[in-house]
């Protein structure tokens, strides 16, 4: 049995990324941790909508088998404010606890400048300083995001990896579907639609169904 | 009314890569014309199947609505034992005819050789050496081609331009349907339904049912 | 006639960057709108020479045709102070207002933290949400700002798109000599002979006088 | 138990590149099969020195625990006079026998053309063309090839998974020791000293005495 | 005699970096100022711990021949807090003391803030707009900073030049070993072990015993 | 007093690229070899017109100060065809003669594939398989060469190194109008005023009134 865990700077991003990965795992028997980095706070945020989205996240992680989700209390949106070395002692004490073999995160280049943050946090946790850093850490894609920003000029996802989640896919949008807030009709990148296109595609490129795409950022084998 | 000139370096790239723009373009009164660079030939290919590609993209190409088809007689698949001068001549004559306002290419970062030296070809002829040069040229993605190399070692393709194929998706399914020979079944990457997902998840990257994503090479305006 | 933005991190960007193509567009029609993202704010600044530098911005755009200069309230040289998320609100804001067709944007990779700061704000604003988005988005190059940085460390400035300004280089020429406080004597990246020299060799790749280049960042066609 | 397959475009860059891992693999019970591309061929090589070569192939795959040696005819340093599609046909008709679930292959990026030419005959053969394709790909990096081209103008090797060899450190040695003729003294990139300082050092990247590092080109999980 | 100046994000950076081309420049009649660019500060770091670092600082530079130290009071780890236009004003003031013919800095795409925070503000500096710039400026590669981020989402080092050092790799070991706190056991990248085994296949790659490798930014010839 | 070569895949390359530089260095007492690597050959080529070209190129190279000119009898746009090893095989014999402290090499990213192959050549003859490789390589820009080929999908030309030619950019415009057959009408790339406006804006980002750009390769210092 592994530790997984996966690093989502807002609420959704972990199941865009990587929901059929995670359901996946999860059913496979590794321990899925989901560590929601920011929280939206007054004023820039309305307090109801927060705790809406917090419910709909436990919902989300419920039915895609999450063993555990945290959610730390940095400023959503507001990222840069707090300093870098903050978010790495918030989110290193938190991935000390759960000493996850396998990290996901959220790639660097993503135009929310909380996913740069928020990756760069798990990248200095996991400084190869013993023999117990991670085995593995992956960058996922999330619709919204990795698409919007500007490559060549700002660093470009070339997927790697590809994860077969033919027998997840629905469970993913099931997941997703539990963000009611953060649904959108299609053509919007966060329709079930766009979603399952990118499942489709990205499948298609290795003869599967439908799959997840990562980068690999660092294996130790 | 503009001319166009699509680059394939073999039968159905056209299609796959930009049918959607092709009917579009058509229909909107340009003059399209499709210079097929290579021909399969004995003993490497079958004579009789090569003559029913052709058939199958005449076909295709009618039901794109393009205006000529080209078809030069280089050895498909064996581009490179040709020299890159021999090439650049061939296409380079033909582009002389065509006298191209738009020229569409495959990209250079494809696993297929025969795309590398095509792609460069018409770069050749298109060298800004007086003021006809086109006034704009894109690459444009393939199926089966544009994933399956090994980027960032080879070139990654970079979209910076997105052609609204909404109106146009069902002509492009159409006319890869003519090419029965290079259909394959989902999860093939030259299957319908990996075309759809492709064309729908370009489309959503910005907010359109279906695009057909270009990377820019060189506008002139 | 389109709506054209053109955002300025300080006061002669947009001339050094785009002056000869907003000149152009203007002369064709357009209604050129030119935001200036921050303002020198005591201590840091003389208030007097920000006034002079404010009243130089309006004779320079009078000069090349801009239809409406906006000018935010954002501190210069300290944009990284404010947070992203205040810099995306205040240049958001603007835009809605000005419901931008195209958009040209500095360079992510200029020397300047400034310029990085205002292409995200603009490029957040921009994403593609509905269907109104710009239809096209370009960042344009700057004298002492993209050639000062360090690339391939930093992001490389790989124009796509050349715009003519044949007819509109002395204009260009003309509003930047408006900024009499910025002009600097050859061989200063800030000369007029520079300004000359980079338009000609622009223009030269294309066959053409003078030209502005441009990366393109998205276009929806 | 896996089989696993080795492209080496000339014999000992599969000990240079990965002796460590393929005496961990087949330690662990994979089958190891080498595939060298090339070999010498008059009058451009001498005929006894390319048979006592061949010699030392063979004790050095011994010593690490290779399965099957394979050695197809193509001529050594003239790879690229033999035509893309001939090699690609050679190398695909080998991996086809040897239906390998892992594969690693000379970098793209490397100076020697041979290997350039052997990568891409392997990625061809490896198109996810059904659901038999290797579960994954590396690139390996050679010490007098990787690092004597011309980055970032050629491909630059970013190391992406890290191979603990700190238990086969002295197989690879001891195999390289075996291509008596191929070995230098020190600081020649090819001696030992230099093979144990790049080991300790892509080693203590990842907190291990000693590794190979690879750059990962494609997993299917 | 040249004036040096090394940019030190943090006390040892600029022994791993450029340890032994400080000690063969300082040999040869170069008068090298390190400026050290952070200091810990409380509540995060312990003083008497901080006092410790700036004496083993002293000590390492004597070793190496270090003309003159220079300590800011910036804070280390969280330079990000202070604003970049404040690290400019801060390390340009010394600069301009300095006024250094060549410049050696840390390299942006290190895993640490502080590093790419204080090569911007030295870029800044050293902008060309007077004759007086730096002849030169290179970017060094620190042992537990360049090899861990995440390349190639962020910068990859890519060495272009190499300076021999084997006449001064004893002094480079000999000034880390003066850092005791910062000290680690192999296979700690902190280690002398790791710091030898980089310095032999740096130099391997050139056929020297031991060198330190660097990224040229800029030279004016 | 050093030796310097220059490798020109055509004649003409030489002054387009570094005939500032070589007039440079020639005057301070450098012995400056240029290899022209083809010739234009029947029936592709006219035999009077390459004749002439010649005669031209001898008359360049004296206005700059060469010491010596060689020619190797490779074909012209015609390299691909005779295989990479046999142009290693003519280039390096000549550069074994000239044992040259420092080379100057075409753009590995040009558009033509000769300024490819030759760039490959050479840096395979400067191998660091001993102390006698090259202190230091250059790759030079090349107008009409450099500007026409299509990044990022290929190389982008990323100058580090910048060589004031002020006093030589009188002898570079004349070695060129020494190539009347290559003279072409501005906005043409190769005219002088092309020319002049490059060498402008190369000295301005440095501070100079006229400079030639380089890109370091490699460095052993």
């Amino acid at each position: 049995m592994r530790e997984v865990a996966v690093i989502a700077p807002h609420p959704d991003d972990e199941v865009l990324g990587c929901g059929g990965t995670i359901a996946r795992l999860a059913a496979a028997g590794s321990r899925v941790h989901v560590i929601t980095v920011t929280r939206g706070q007054p004023p820039h945020f309305d307090q109801d909508a927060v705790d809406e989205v917090t419910a709909q996240a436990a919902a989300a992680h419920r039915r895609l088998g999450v063993h555990q989700s945290h959610f730390l209390d940095l400023p959503a949106a507001r990222l840069d404010t707090v300093g870098q070395a903050e978010v790495n002692a918030q989110v290193g004490a938190l991935l000390d606890q759960v000493a996850p073999d396998v990290l996901f995160l959220p790639f660097y280049g993503d135009i929310h400048h909380d996913h740069r943050i928020a990756f760069t946090a798990a990248m200095v946790w996991a400084r190869p300083r013993h023999s117990r850093t991670p085995a593995s850490i992956w960058a996922y894609e999330t619709l919204s995001e990795t698409n919007w920003f500007a490559p060549p000029a700002t660093p470009s996802f070339i997927p790697t990896a590809f994860v077969d989640i033919s027998d997840t896919i629905e469970a993913k949008l099931a997941a997703f579907a539990c963000y009611g807030s953060q649904l959108k009709n299609f053509p919007d990148e966060r329709s079930p639609e766009a979603i399952l296109a990118l499942a489709q595609i990205r499948g298609a490129t290795v003869y599967r169904p439908a799959a997840e795409a990562f980068a690999l950022i660092r294996a130790i084998l």
